[in-house]
């Protein structure tokens, strides 16, 4: 796949992956993939990460049923950074947040600005 | 500066930092931070951040005068992310055009959507 050959992925085989809602523009999260689950993105269409925690490949929502339709996918200028736009099926975060982005600097402290959906 | 305690730096003492153009929503590009940007950011409003080829801290826009001025800062559910939404004065990209993210996936190949701006 000529894809690949322009990600430049880090030391550890990954590379960063934004997902960005494609209705609201709202970044929902940040996560990482290796050469398999970029692939497996491309093939299906469905965002697949890689956990480094767990160190294997899953695809998003394959268990919470929360998965990401990819509608756009961009490489940055240095080949180092994916942004994909998607359709979010649920919550993004594992909080049950719309985005895992809900923590917002005010002042010295970080305050959580949105409940969990229900 | 308690911001930091909640903030996951990887084994480099570095986090990734997503730059969101504030009024477009448009994500204009990923840099990392290691703690000194992260105060000088919280410090002066500009955003600054760690050049791991240079090994220092840069303020961006330092030179070409394309200042990112932060409207917002937010931290993921994780710990390891950080999103801010800025202003963007000129091109955000160092190709002069205005995001990052300009090469865009159309089959098997990256196709460059965007000219560099003028």
């Amino acid at each position: 796949m000529s894809l690949l050959h322009a990600i430049k992925f880090n030391d550890a085989g990954l590379v960063p992956a934004i997902a960005q809602d494609a209705e609201s523009g709202r970044v929902l999260m940040m996560a990482w993939m290796n050469e398999e689950a970029f692939r497996q993105t491309i093939a299906t269409g469905f965002a697949h990460y890689y956990s480094r925690s767990r160190q294997q490949q899953w695809k998003k929502g394959e268990s919470s049923g929360h998965v990401q339709q990819v509608t756009e996918i961009y490489l940055d200028c240095d080949g180092d950074t994916v942004l994909m736009k998607i359709k979010q099926t649920g919550p993004a975060c594992h909080t049950n947040r719309e985005s895992c982005f809900y923590k917002q600097q005010q002042d010295d402290a970080w305050v959580t600005i949105e409940e969990p959906m229900t």
